[in-house]
């Protein structure tokens, strides 16, 4: 099943740095990394090298010299993937890169598609599909909180926590299936109330992990805020303030924002994805018109909508916009963000301090510009989403594979439970609780099919 | 001289990748990492490992793992800085990173200034200044040429020229100080003739130095070539057609290209430098307004300019924008480039092929949306710089500050000979042989101060 060729990719960061790294990983990696390497005393060989040592020398093709580097040698099976390893530190120029890749692949290593070292590191039982999963996630992470979560998961919390699930149930399905070999006598090996029990402790158990999904997703990719409103009311201005740099265009023409700008602010150990969009003007622009088109679609993805509004403009048209906002709406949080306030029209701000707000909806007046009241704005945004529910020891499902696979494995407990109930045979129940089990091995990769392992890895970056 | 302080900083290419490098260096480097990691067993100690190896576990901060990581240790004098480095190998997420050089300068490191570990290999006779220099140019090389040349140096193929230049010169200045010492007695221990033919000998040495420099810059950074032209005359179209991806924004409105957009393309080996710039239109738009000013500035920077005319366009305007482009150049090549000849007026192609073109002038007809006749326009560039002429053997001067030291050390010698035209006295050719002597030794660092070396080494990156 495993593919034993010796594959080659860039582990570090694209583009130019200080050094870079380049790993080698297979049956070949040493006598390929061996056959472009010289020691400066030319007699040491990476052939020889113990494994978990680094070498300088030089790499070459034939008498030509492409850099200097330092090798770090590792050994199957302690090693990253469990084969055979060789890094290659090499000065960081995009071209050295690219052409010690070259010479790697002239010598037979072939590039690494995506995933495949964390691949290898999985078929060679270096960790289980949700550890493998877990280390895209970690690299990925951009806050505490979501470091936090891939760590625990990379270093098995929620593999050990699926184990011991999976381990009860195995108990109580051999005694069930021990039953149907002695079916004509009619025993019960398995005690049903002990089994009742077990099924109502795993569904809570299960419940409680799907739960966490909700939090999860928020901690791993942010909360998705958009941030909409009229040209000129200052939407770029608010996400530049937000942002603390000058990262989108701000201008005084009219429909300066063209593109979607995304970006993620790290706000006291959460991340939030602000995107800010085209103004919701209409227009003959072609390319205003495209960015518009997108403004639409985007609020559909944000959990938060940011509306923006001027306080310089009189009070119908702004609560003419909010109106036409709500009706966009399909379950987001509506903050509206009444800017401008130190230069307001004094009976706009007082119309809207007395506007009736819907449920999930805030307002707060600030100025982008001055930078005043953010911190109110900030708070909202927080208290859209409860990050202090997190406790130490809980187990966070960030993935949506786990949370379909949770899913399903709750749908076959629910069979189970609903079985016990019509006193069903251990036949029909053996066969839901097996399908329990098969979900629950599918996230840590106990039962695995090549096509699950095929769409998980593709998602990961090449050199990992 | 010498800080003593361990310095840290992150190794490799800024962002995220699939693993990242944070270095070490100085006296406490392997304490400072010890004090922060774990091995799987708990018992094994950075403090007690060999040079030269690899080491794997977890960085903690109290009781939360940071990270697992990958440790390298290499202990001084080998190193390539020459002190104790610890180089940590972690996931490549941009917190991690962060969280890192936090912990390590809380436990007492400091953030590395930049080229701060080259300056130390420096400080530490690791290398000498122009192989330091050339540390940063190989970072920098885009281009087969430019790694090339890079490559030479650094392993101090420049360095050694220089010194050979210089122990000559030291050999004769001794025999020239010794005559100083017997002067009542007027003897000549140095032989006038051979002075003569040495002082000729290094003239004509570093004259080609100085020469190759003009050669060695364009390597380095590549040949700088400004597109401009109307607009809507196809110059982001070209520039595409010749970058092979797309890039630029290209739309039927007019003044799209609002942007100086700069981008490499490496052709046989050198790099041209394009650089797509905002139309010449009068235009009452701010922010293209914007984009004018800097296409006159950036025609300052360019070798060649690559004026786009639209031949669907008639004659007259045509050439009237010629005219009007001459009028601005300072030297550059000139390369009119006439656009969609596939749809072009016959009239115009005609009465432009029978245009007088001045020296330094050319004109290609090509139709860059159909990307016709670009190979045409790529000959015409490469011949305006004659990359065939580096010899293997050839060492290229691609450093501004050498190309400064070579020419005062020239100074130097030109009033040696001149000086001995005049039989003047050994007291004073021995000044001026003493002058050239420390030109010389500036390039290689024999001579320096800390002022020549705040300058050279605060161009480098953070990390190396």
């Amino acid at each position: 099943m495993l593919d034993q060729s010796t594959i080659c990719a860039i582990a570090t960061s694209p583009g130019m740095g200080p050094i870079a790294v380049i790993r080698l990983s297979g049956e070949k990696a040493i006598e390929i990394a061996d056959g472009i390497f010289q020691s400066p005393s030319g007699n040491k060989r990476l052939r020889e090298a113990k494994a978990n040592t680094l070498h300088f020398g030089t790499l070459r093709e034939g008498p030509e010299i492409i850099d200097e580097v330092v090798v770090s040698v590792f050994r199957a099976p302690r090693s990253f993937t469990g084969e055979d390893v060789v890094e290659i530190s090499c000065h960081g120029s995009v071209y050295i890169q690219q052409r010690i890749l070259q010479l790697l692949i002239s010598k037979g290593a072939r590039m690494a598609r995506p995933g495949e070292y964390t691949q290898r590191a999985f078929m060679n039982g270096k960790m289980d599909l949700s550890q493998a999963e877990a280390v895209a996630d970690l690299i990925a992470s951009t806050t505490r909180a979501s470091q936090k979560v891939a760590m625990s998961q990379m270093r098995g919390g929620f593999s050990s926590e699926i184990a011991r699930l999976r381990e009860k149930l195995l108990h109580f399905i051999a005694l069930v299936e021990l039953e149907l070999d002695f079916s004509e006598e009619d025993v019960e090996f398995a005690d049903r109330r002990a089994l009742r029990e077990l099924v109502d402790h795993i569904t809570e158990v299960i419940l409680k992990l799907k739960d966490s999904y909700r939090l999860g997703n928020v901690i791993k990719n942010g909360i998705p805020v958009a941030i909409i409103g009229e040209t000129n009311v200052g939407k770029s201005t608010l996400l530049n303030a937000l942002l603390n740099e000058e990262r989108a265009i701000v201008s005084d023409i009219h429909g300066t924002t063209r593109d979607v700008i995304e970006d993620v602010v790290n706000i006291q150990g959460a991340a939030f994805r602000f995107f800010d969009t085209a103004g919701l003007r209409e227009t003959a622009d072609t390319i205003e018109s495209m960015g518009i088109e997108r403004t639409y679609g985007k609020l559909k993805e944000a959990s938060i909508v940011l509306l923006v509004v001027d306080t310089t403009n009189s009070l119908p048209i702004i609560t003419g916009r909010i109106d036409k906002v709500r009706e966009l709406l399909t379950g987001q949080h509506l903050i509206i963000t009444a800017n401008k306030v130190d230069i307001g029209l004094k009976e706009t701000i007082e119309g809207l301090k007395t506007l009736p707000l819907q449920p999930d909806e805030h307002m707060v007046f600030l100025s982008a510009k001055r930078k005043e009241h953010l911190d109110e704005l900030i708070s909202r945004m927080q208290e859209t989403i409860a990050l202090d529910q997190i406790g130490e020891e809980d187990t966070i499902v960030t993935n949506v594979r786990h949370f379909e696979a949770l899913t399903r494995a709750l749908e076959s407990l629910q069979r189970v439970q609903a079985g016990m109930e019509q006193h069903i045979s251990g036949e029909f129940l053996a066969q839901d609780i097996r399908e329990c089990l098969q979900y629950l091995g599918e996230i840590t990769g106990e039962i695995s099919s090549n096509e699950i392992l095929g769409h998980i890895f593709k998602h990961f970056c090449i050199g990992k």
